[in-house]
């Protein structure tokens, strides 16, 4: 035995210690290994004989040490207070040495270089085996840890700019202890909950916001958008109810009515006495609403219009507040006058009375339990011939004369309801601001939780947070540099909607439509990783990751589906390509900008399609360029790609339908450039220079990692080579490693109340 | 105005109507499309004075056609039933040609030309302006229709194999009456319907269906697996309690007891007259479950054991049968022999009387409300200074001798610990093949649902299924091919287990660790994808799809981290890899892979690497040449990686974490190739020939479509030249609407009992 007689005999042999611990410890001592060992022990001139059969002895797997010697030896090697030791060879030598207690140390240089070659021979060069015997071994990984480099107040100024005051005091309102959470037994509460928080808000005058003025408004759209952020920190269904009665309900007796409906109802829906829906999605359409069947019937005898379901299918479907509260609707209804088919126009139809009883023909039907949003009484609508007057038209972009003619300042019936469409688009930019606050909670809960919680360590070493693990930085940090990057950008969103003049229209339309898309996929991946990323912790509800996931994940389909949504940027995108060349050429067009970017690209080639030193692949420069030539390619090759299959005789509806997967990347494209682009701003107008510093990391942080994420297409474009994105691969990483140190300052100033985060994850020590 | 009078007087001036129709209906009309307009209109010899100024004046905005003047244009323009006119000048002239009555065509070759340039600058030139006035134009698209090319239940025969009886025996158990779906009220009714499920299903004996025959079982480990899968597509929480119940609990006392606690148990746990519990999972040790911190201590005077939480944060949690069910558990726990920790053991350790009265020192937490799962009852477990007595060991890997010392034939605490958690690999096992069950369901309801959804169309014919468009194909082919991949893929990893040699365990575990992260994560994007596909129907409850979703959510973190198993994965490979190298050096071995690999593409050079024709695209060599190229190259470039640091002085736990996101694609490259040899297999040995083929596509299918996702790297190795990754991206579009015609047969094949799809949307018509 290696025990304490033999080894005080000959303390030499204490050399041997760290390997047969290391070996018997991690080893199925494989015939190589066996050999390996045996070897070394022939070639140490100093051994005896009977040393060296017990040494050979002890490698075999029949009298291997027990349990209880392994953790004696431990103890002996351990008992020398090891401290980095890079090797056992190192370690065997100076314990060996340390035991001596008068005795000579005989391993001479060329026996230790055996022993260092079977350490190697053995795979054990990695410091990992002798790390495990010391007491507090600490790496660059066990030490990272979070240190702001910036002020967090002064970054949540940033963010929240000029709304900061209304900001405050919507957190007041909902940190007041009626607007603690609650689990629900049964949906019924929830909904009834919901409801009771709608009319406090309603209350504090939130949801009369946007109103103006006359009608109990601030005439504050900007504002109304800023509350649906802030209370998007808090419970969904709440939000999204206050969304349905003051957005949808509200917005479209503003936006489709006039003066008589304004007059009529705009101060009671503020006030949330009159509870509404916005019936326009019908079973049968949902992306497709140009398709509606629900009609409205003029007739001139009694001037009413029959408003009426042709068939289940044509039902209205998921209708907020229909299920319970709404007493009347925005019902969207083709208009037919004397059998001639005016397209789909907006109607105020009554679902039920102030007690709640159904109007007469109206059935409602529960859409019941869905995977989030419980506390919304989503419904299904029927209309039996219900019977409405004149003036429950909605008539700011058609009506019907005195005469009982069709009356309208646009000819054509899509485009007056696209028109119409049109104005209601604030509804693509509260959902995106939304699904961002929803985001930015899942973020600061899941970074706060891995910033504590420790798991694995270093051999000898303590237990590291995860935050300091590369993959969970991966995780994370991408998504909290998009979060950034989503702000500025939807800020900007709404900032053109609200200062928008007439030729905008479209632009804007399209620009909603692809930030909704963008940003609604964003806060679904986001939050999904935020659930993994918090393990079984991040499945408990009290972590209320899973309600933000499950609440927000209608929001890629609400407002238009995102797939379908980034097909109509895409179309815009080539109208509006198009339009800018002007009188050019449609052919001569696209021949043109390929060539051009072609060119650009080759001669910078090689300096920007190899280049990988740091100051370039920071260079905002750089970056838009490569987003915007992405951008101007794609949308080129996919105009050329149809026009070229039509060209060969395909149906047009075809030729869309083999470059549909192309058109979403013209859309997404597009977006991403427009994104990168309000970053880059916001970095520059920023003053504080700490916080500049910061936002620009982020900022990098985005644009590589989009750029990594689309790395195939630039490598198959050549506008880069391998070299380089491995480069931002690897910069990426860095990017990571450094955001890691600010992650928690860059959550503290999300500004989000720690009662509305309420996970107790985010809240450990 | 453009009316009949006029019309009727020159029929020739009808060529310009489909041209104002489409003006004033599509455009918002800029001064270049009037200039067009006026060019045309002034180029037409036959035109008289007047009829240009009338003709002029309509372009004038002031001057547009009301609503009903444009309808009354479209009807006179459909009066003619056009078909198939490709533009809007044939249209036109067609309809002049038709309106003459005995008048005289007029508009000459020269002016047709003319019509047909300002169409061009017009942007005009794709058919769908004129479509627009068919009755029922189709379309390539529009036609696309399901039609299977096999029969559904020859390749259900295929995927069920040996276990088809089985298979169907649980089927008739899960579509009896008792196993109907419910929406429950509370989380209370939720679990106890669950129990009662469990109840029936160990009465029909499949609880102990693995345990050996004098234990009421059968013997049939593979049953057992199938069976989990099998219920999986039912109610997820069943499957959990199941498996927790009858894998966890029993499998630890079969796995890890011995014969007196098989004869003491099994029966009763098969049964379900013993509800137990699996207990190793602590607060604050979830991955690094080495680290657990509940102790053990023996005392020799009265041979016991004291179970002991030492703090709030060492109790067990997520503990499934815990919260209300569980009368005993398999407690992992640090034994304490002498003041001397032998590593973790497990203890059967009582929880609650049959009354459900909790024992002595026992405290239990419920962990509430999750994302899904709430028919099971999770909890959190502490004990206080429990006695156990010493038979309660669970002793096959370790005991403690009647002397009162410890006794195992594995001297290292960490190898007999990891031995006896790869005894329990099974869970990695049940787990997958139960996500798998749960995609399958929700690609069954999205793609029915898709074949019958109709949504746009092409201008003049109707809607089409959404199934038909390419994006839609793209979203949910892929998936589709990835779950037959997956199917084979458990299949033979069951297989491999069922079978193992002793040596094979180390390799089989890292297979397991692997698959189950593979196969989760693939569970979970699947899942969210169909969620997602269809649309606000995907939200309800009633389809199912958010409960499959959310109920296999925390399968990912089940049975382990999907990021932790995927580095263990890797770290198996890198040591299997230097392993089969044999006596080599390290460096050398690395340098040589690399060499070789570098050499072999080099030869391949340009014909591989830019070959685009569909023969190689589809081949299955081409396909597993380039799986095997990415995960030799990866594993070796990782390994030098890592080495290259630690020579450069990095600390290993540092480098190994550094090189962490490059450790993730080891595994993931491993595993896929695996996925992909079996799929290929699964082909090669099918005999039916239709069945065949369409395996052969979906297996080209997955194979082209994960080469796709890797595109970026192969392009960056130089692999694949960008001429050719797209030629893939074309070939995996063509493969998804290949595919789409086959998907409701591949879907049917399945087998999934219409009761348990149970979603309406699967049952359109």
């Amino acid at each position: 035995m290696l025990n304490s007689d033999l080894l005080s005999e000959n303390p030499n042999l204490c050399i041997f210690l760290p390997f047969y611990f290391t070996l018997w410890e991690d080893f199925n001592l494989t015939t190589t290994d066996i050999d390996t060992m045996k070897k070394l022990i022939n070639s140490q001139s100093w051994l005896k004989k009977e040393e060296i059969n017990l040494l050979e002895q002890y490698l075999n797997p029949d009298q291997k040490p027990s349990a209880e010697e392994l953790k004696s030896w431990k103890n002996q090697i351990q008992f020398i207070k090891p401290q980095n030791l890079k090797n056992l060879t190192t370690l065997g030598f100076e314990l060996a040495k340390s035991q001596q207690n008068g005795h000579e140390v005989i391993i001479q240089d060329k026996d230790l270089k055996a022993f260092q070659k079977a350490e190697k021979e053995l795979g054990l060069i990695f410091n990992e085996a002798a790390y495990r015997f010391e007491d507090s071994h600490t790496t660059v990984t066990s030490l990272q840890q979070s240190k702001s480099s910036f002020d967090p107040k002064l970054m949540q100024e940033i963010l929240d700019g000029s709304k900061i005051d209304l900001i405050q005091k919507v957190k007041d309102t909902l940190t007041k202890a009626e607007f603690a959470y609650h689990q629900y037994d049964k949906i019924e509460d929830q909904r009834a909950q919901v409801l009771e928080w709608c009319k406090i808000l309603a209350k504090e005058g939130y949801g009369s916001w946007a109103f103006p003025r006359e009608f109990g408004g601030r005439a504050d759209m900007e504002g109304y958008f800023t509350i649906m952020e802030t209370l998007s920190y808090h419970d969904l269904s709440m939000v999204i109810k206050f969304g349905v009665q003051f957005g949808l309900w509200g917005m479209s007796i503003y936006f489709l009515g006039t003066e008589k409906h304004h007059q009529k109802y705009l101060k009671e829906i503020g006030s949330l006495e009159l509870p509404g829906c916005f019936a326009m999605t019908e079973t049968n359409h949902g992306s497709n609403v140009r398709g509606l069947e629900t009609t409205a019937t003029y007739n001139h005898d009694d001037k009413t219009f029959t408003i009426h379901t042709p068939h289940q299918n044509a039902r209205k479907e998921y209708i907020g507040n229909a299920a319970l509260h709404g007493q009347k609707a925005t019902v969207f209804a083709k208009l037919i006058i004397n059998g001639e088919d005016y397209g789909v126009n907006a109607f105020v139809v009554p679902l039920r009375n102030k007690s709640g009883e159904l109007h007469a023909g109206v059935e409602i039907e529960d859409c019941g339990h869905k995977m989030g949003l419980n506390g919304v009484d989503n419904g299904l609508i029927a209309f039996n011939k219900v019977l409405v007057s004149k003036d429950d038209m909605l008539d700011r972009f058609a009506s019907v004369s005195d005469e009982g003619k069709f009356i309208s300042s646009i000819s054509s019936d899509n485009k007056r309801f696209f028109t119409m469409l049109g104005t209601l688009v604030g509804g693509r930019i509260g959902i995106p601001r939304s699904a961002l606050s929803a985001a930015k909670s899942g973020l600061t809960i899941a970074i706060r939780y891995a910033n504590t919680r420790k798991q694995f360590g270093p051999e000898g070493g303590g237990e590291v947070p995860i935050l300091n693990y590369r993959m969970h930085q991966r995780r994370l940090m991408p998504l909290l540099a998009k979060s950034y990057a989503m702000h500025f950008a939807l800020k900007y969103l709404t900032n053109r909607f609200l200062t928008k003049s007439e030729d905008e229209g479209q632009e804007i339309e399209a620009l909603a439509a692809g930030m909704k898309a963008y940003g609604t996929w964003f806060a679904t991946e986001a939050l999904q990783e935020c659930r993994e990323a918090c393990g079984g912790k991040g499945y408990l509800s009290e972590n209320r990751i899973s309600d933000l996931k499950n609440d927000t994940d209608v929001y890629t389909t609400f407002e238009g589906d995102n797939t379908v949504l980034m097909q109509l940027v895409a179309k815009s995108r080539l109208t509006e390509f198009k339009k800018e060349m002007g009188d050019m050429n449609f052919t001569a067009i696209f021949n043109y900008l390929t060539k051009q970017a072609k060119t650009s690209f080759a001669e910078k080639n090689p300096i920007v399609v190899r280049s990988t030193d740091d100051k370039h692949l920071l260079d905002f420069e750089f970056h838009l360029n490569a987003f915007k030539y992405r951008e101007g390619a794609i949308v080129a090759s996919a105009g050329q790609r149809i026009k070229r299959l039509v060209e060969d005789g395909m149906d047009s509806f075809d030729a869309v339908n083999v470059a549909q997967h192309h058109l979403v990347n013209v859309g997404q494209s597009y977006i991403e450039r427009k994104v990168l682009e309000q970053f880059q701003l916001a970095v520059e107008t920023t003053q504080n220079a700490a916080c500049k510093r910061s936002l620009q990391q982020l900022c990098q942080l985005y644009a590589l990692h989009t750029i990594e994420q689309n790395r195939g297409w630039y490598l198959e474009q050549g506008y880069m080579e391998g070299v380089k994105t491995k480069a931002i691969r690897k910069m990426v990483n860095q990017l990571c490693w450094e955001v890691r140190q600010d992650a928690i300052a860059l959550t503290d100033a999300f500004g989000i109340p720690n009662q509305l985060l309420a996970a107790p994850i985010a809240f450990q020590s």
